[in-house]
């Protein structure tokens, strides 16, 4: 059976795979797509091989088909279609107070164990979500990243009629912005590349170019002087992070959505002091954040398909990580992996 | 009467005050006692002086005597012991969601408009909470810290078990250990100075100077892993940046105490998502905060005479702020105002 393989920084290969016979517990899958992540295309960066061990499969945004069942596995059936949510939780943690999936002995499957870049991905049966009718399965590889934005969201404990400011509109971005409007709340998303800008506003976002526009004057305007009661910090880029704590109103909450590495960043520490806000971390999402992403997916409320920048073969893997190098402006890359 | 004018950097001077007679809901009290706040020696230092008016009567820790019923005042009466809320609440602003302690055009009394630092002062009615019998008009002086302590918990919202790390052991710092004590907590505190940590050793307290131990290894040991529920980062330095980011567990909570001014402080975003820990400001106090601190104040577990540095009359203001900043180690300084 086919899988990609990243190899080294920069490099993909395309190679035999081993189909895994499924252990107690666990479930052989045929995947059908497969979405790109930031985080995969940092690993192809190379910036992630202390934690990969190439020449590894990775990829975990997948929908996918039931193929095989192991031992005592009563969740799903073969024929079932399904997301994945690609926790392997590890022992408990004193440190982690039972918060499995930021655990300390968490692994990230895809990342720390091989992903779904291939045709058949052997999982613990634990991490399968069922589709419902009507979603398809192409729409089920945004499951996962949809996961992130409702749990971005119910981080940020937002409530109907709250203003709410996205910076960042990328996928993650675009996903937190449409999980807040189904929470009813006002939507502003702020980003700098023209083309997503466009495409943000065609989709009906009301959106800010913060090189081009006053923000700060901007908001106050959209608000009514209220300002921000929720931001969410989705861009990792310092002004980014100097933004989040100029807009928020008094108890206003930030959540820190990006991953900022590197060395630690500037922060207006004297803001949080003077308008007692606040900023949450968030980072992946628990299962019943897969529950409300199938929920809002099925209801047909996400354009799912204006999202797809591109839909590829597995084959063109190498190809399409390119591209997305090139392209600023780009949302979801999606991979068929039965192609 | 006898008053302390601020009148520029690094200069008390003593004269006549204005006796001010109460108007319509306002209440003219002699002032037992006023401790000095972080804040006042700000002023004094002169860095407060686009915001102060010199010469201006500064101090807001304030226990008092009522002496003077403005019209409709019916929540004192003439001779109640009472602390001081010095609080003037403004407009209401859409930016404040109703948070009046924190609000856009919130006056400190005492910063904003004269203070206590006098025999005789004249505030409005709603800042006056009774003191019970029992509780003397000297330990009375520590209502205001001790209600700042009291908010900074419960924004912490620190349960009973929970560990607990107070990061810099000053007169706010001890009295956070003493509210967290209160609450069931486990508390550490950790502080630089050699006296102080003397002292909190001698009043029961866990410390560790974090210049002669490891911080992270002893917190480790001390909670057996687990690491801190809630920090509180109120020592105002760099360091304790560092520090409050590096001890929280999963799920973590920050509270900001300190006022960080001057240019941003780098703060590791990266374990904010990655633990998912909690940045809370926390400012001043409400209403509540003031009940809890009187209540914690008049059941005699804070042991207020062992914190008093010391206690001098409004002669000597000059001499005391001279010796606050002499005295690294000094805790409360509490000023006699009828003296």
């Amino acid at each position: 059976m086919k899988a990609a393989f990243y190899r080294s920084k920069g490099k993909f290969e395309i190679g035999e795979g081993q189909q895994v016979a499924p252990g107690p517990g666990e479930v052989r899958l045929n995947v059908a797509f497969c979405g790109v992540c930031g985080t995969d295309v940092h690993i192809f960066h190379g910036v992630m091989d202390q934690r990969v061990s190439p020449p590894q499969t990775i990829g975990h945004e997948a929908s996918a088909v039931v193929a095989e069942l192991g031992e005592g596995v009563t969740n799903v059936s073969v024929g079932d279609n399904v997301a994945v949510r690609p926790l392997h939780f590890g022992a408990p943690h004193p440190f982690d107070k039972g918060h499995a999936h930021v655990g300390k002995n968490l692994k990230f499957i895809g990342i720390d164990s091989p992903g779904a870049f291939q045709n058949s991905w052997t999982v613990p049966a634990y991490t399968l979500h069922h589709l419902p009718e009507g979603l398809s399965l192409e729409h089920g590889a945004f499951i996962e990243p949809l996961a992130v934005a409702c749990h971005d969201v119910k981080i940020g404990r937002v409530q109907a009629g709250e203003n709410t400011l996205v910076i960042g509109g990328g996928p993650i971005g675009t996903l937190i912005a449409y999980v807040l409007k189904e929470k009813g709340a006002n939507v502003i998303i702020s980003e700098v590349n023209d083309k997503r800008l466009q495409m943000l506003g065609d989709l009906g976002f009301q959106t800010i170019n913060p090189l081009k526009e006053d923000l700060l004057a901007r908001i106050s305007e959209l608000t009514e002087d209220k300002m921000i009661d929720c931001a969410f910090e989705v861009s990792g880029s310092a002004p980014g992070v100097k933004t989040m704590t100029e807009v928020v109103n008094v108890r206003g909450r930030i959540v820190m959505v990006a991953i900022h590495g590197g060395e630690p960043k500037p922060v207006d520490l004297f803001k949080f002091f003077w308008s007692e806000i606040e900023l949450l971390g968030a980072r992946l999402y628990e299962e019943e954040d897969y529950e409300e992403a199938i929920r809002i997916a099925a209801s047909g409320s996400i354009p799912f398909d204006q999202l797809i920048t591109s839909k590829d073969t597995l084959d063109n893997i190498q190809k399409i990580f390119e591209e997305i190098d090139q392209n600023p402006a780009g949302m979801k890359y999606l991979i068929d992996c039965q192609a």
